[in-house]
């Protein structure tokens, strides 16, 4: 049920923090700190968002220890918090929870195999369809045009989205959301390249995809099944839109996988890794855990456990940044360098210097 | 009514150019300059095709002033244009039309919960599904698959491709085209990270993603909703396939964004901006009115309006050109920076300078 | 009919190899040769596997002549082959042979035009759309959500995946696979540019899009339909998922396209190219044959028969690596001009070089 009204203690009650200002205060509502009336609770959790204190019309603002020694303008409560986003995450999600889940059951118009399992409380909307022998968890959402392949499995209290598909025999855990037009377990990317006659031959991908407990698979992205065994994606980790995961590749548990990155076959990606926007990763290739990834990379080679990669292709964080900076210079450095072979050459012949 | 033949005289009626040469001539067909035929029109609208003038079988060209000033050979006709392509998109469009659109009203195989709003002459195709609350304007067309979620809204003469979402709250505009399988309102891919545990805790996102009047969104390109607010696509803004737009981006009007383009969160663009293939936008950051970003450019700073970037990171355009003309040449400035230094070393030693 | 078991002799026969150890060495799966255990066959085409060929458990190895020259532990038989990958994908093809095709005809939840025209053996799913006048072959599958629009032609044995897109009017050969959510003939991306006020007007896209035999669609690409005349993707191509490509463009035989790679409009690829993952074709340019274009590249200019590019933009491959090999040495090359500088100017004044 979502609320409409909380004071500024019971929110610190609810988050754990400490008040500066006044805990009476009351909130009926959340927004950005640059768009926030009266009466609603912002934060700040990014650098870039600090001189909005000065002139929020927050009624109270989320805030780390070091934002709260700024101080705040008369009118305006700071709630102090390790960390500022987690909080916001957590109010908002208590603040807009949209109560018990509606159950619908199975829609006529959907189409369930006979002998597909299906558990407590599911909604299967209609144009769903759940293949033959499928098994389907407790309040599972098979939203339209969404798919099940025989002999998958969806666990309990997963979303599908509308259009998105689970292939067969591919297994997605317990709390998933797989977004619209999301799919998992289409074959590989495997061929016997004959490239005399360019009739290359398909090798059968006769293996699964895995999605753990509590992974999101953003809009249209695209998971492989494997040749043999399983493409796995780790528990908790989050995938964005458009995202490729190519055949046998392993992703570990909490990653980004921000979107239109692709994770090319059989690459090992650790736990925690952040793989950013449009990057790409080679196959066969492993990222330690906590490794970052920057948007755009293009990594051919190992990456280090805690390792920061940028560029394309992808060198360390602070040699490629480096590196980056000088590369608008290099019509100058050759201008220079041509200089210095002149005033060489004339060192060299006894001319003057060249003017 | 599809048109099957005009005299050229009629064609510079109706696109009010100037003709060079026989306004009797009879055309009856279009067609790309270096395939035409006589009895077709061809046009000419980039300098890369001039060329094909001399020796192009069609029987009239549209070109601009310039290009008529270099004469055509005997038997081919010009109609002399402001912009040709323009005049080919109209006449095209006068020779293609379609004709009054059919209805066919509300197939028995579709789903419209009891709730929605349908205006006059919508046509809602097999497997289509419109959730309660919805509203549907008129004339609307909503092909197989497609999906209108609860609440959501679609404008008149708009068209949902199969298989399209739109998802609950969406606003979609008039004249809209929603190709195959785009997404509209997903998620944004906002989480609160937990790195210690890797349960990262979701941001609900509680806005809506708005596309206005007259935008066109391809095949499985996705357009996230936003945490609060709105994500928005301006008026007559055409979107490209398999792009990316993050949660509370904006886009202003009149722009292109190429296929496989990916605009993260709240980035803002301006009116009449083209981002071209590939091309990335960085969170929180600003492109100006008129600005063009190069295919695969990765911009992480502001594009101040009518700037041109190129590369990634993403430099001014020309700056970007220059260096990127010295890169290939790295190698050997290298090699002659060594030799300089040679040669220095035997200066500054009195030794003879090395073979 | 899967095959359960298998002596290495009568595999031998199968591939039409050479035994080196036991032929009657029982075979009864085949996994990867770092995973095989006994009685598993496994196989190396990748020299960074070789050295596995020390450890595996497997009884036996497909493998080079070359690599059949380093022998092999006892207890290991091998089967050389002059291509291991492709005996490897043909013993699992033979291995994994789902047997026949159970027919299940148009499900009572598809909706087929009654001016459609079906094959024999037609397995049209539940949700699956044949619009008028389309023309399915023999012994197509349509999986739950595929669309064939108005006139669209889809040949014998060709299966579209769930939500898969074939628009009106398009081609898809024989034993062609659109994966998931793959959409071909959608609209292509050609509008004439209002930049005053930015209400560009749409060129009419009335060409169509061609598959030809034998040709894979990975899942959620897209290829877009002509302005006029034919998008063509040529026998035996392969594409892989979230790839793009745009009106138009042609690409040739036996060519591999990795997953979001784009390919503008009007391109031309021959036959046999390869392109990598991520990588960027622009307009109008033609791609020789046998070309390979390497991941992330972004291809500006003619790239000729056999060549090799890689960067952005795209560099013949050589030259490009030891360009990309002197990139990160930027800063240290900067350093050393700005020393020699400082030792020349030293030199033209008569002071000592600099510390």
């Amino acid at each position: 049920m979502a609320v409409s009204s909380m004071r500024l203690g019971e929110i610190a009650a609810l988050l754990g923090g400490r008040v500066q200002g006044d805990e009476g205060t009351e909130i009926h509502g959340i927004a950005p700190i640059q768009d926030a009336r009266p009466g609603q609770i912002a934060f700040i959790s990014n650098q870039r968002y600090v001189g909005h204190l000065r002139t929020t019309g927050a009624s109270a603002v989320l805030v780390s220890d070091a934002v709260a020694r700024l101080g705040a303008p008369p009118g305006t409560a700071l709630l102090v918090l390790d960390d500022p986003y987690m909080g916001f995450a957590r109010l908002l999600r208590h603040w807009t929870d949209p109560g018990p889940r509606v159950v619908t059951g199975v829609s006529a118009k959907a189409h369930v195999e006979p002998s597909a399992r299906l558990g407590a409380d599911v909604n299967v909307h209609p144009f769903a369809y759940v293949g033959a022998g499928a098994v389907v968890g407790d309040r599972v959402d098979l939203h339209p045009g969404a798919y099940v392949g025989a002999g998958a499995e969806v666990g309990d209290d997963t979303i599908l989205g509308p259009n998105a598909v689970v292939h067969h025999g591919c297994r997605v855990g317990a709390r998933c959301f797989v977004y619209a037009g999301a799919v998992v377990g289409s074959d590989g990317f495997g061929f016997a390249p004959d490239l005399r006659q360019g009739l290359h031959v398909k090798i059968p991908q006769v293996g699964i995809a895995v999605l753990e407990d509590d992974v999101e698979l953003g809009a249209n992205s695209t998971i492989d099944r494997a040749v043999f065994g399983e493409t796995r994606i780790g528990r908790g980790t989050k995938v964005d839109n458009l995202v490729q995961v190519g055949h046998n590749a392993s992703i570990g548990r909490g990653c980004f996988v921000v979107a239109q990155a692709g994770i090319s076959g059989t690459a090992r990606v650790g736990n925690g890794v952040t793989i950013a926007g449009q990057a790409g990763i080679a196959g066969h290739i492993a990222v330690g855990d906590g490794a970052v990834v920057g948007a755009q990379a293009g990594v051919h080679g190992e990456v280090e456990a805690g390792g920061r990669v940028l560029g394309s292709p992808a060198l360390d964080g602070a040699l490629a940044k480096r590196a980056m900076a000088v590369f608008p210079r290099l019509p100058e450095l050759r201008a220079r360098l041509r200089q210095v072979e002149r005033r060489l050459q004339a060192l060299e012949t006894g001319q003057p210097p060249p003017g």
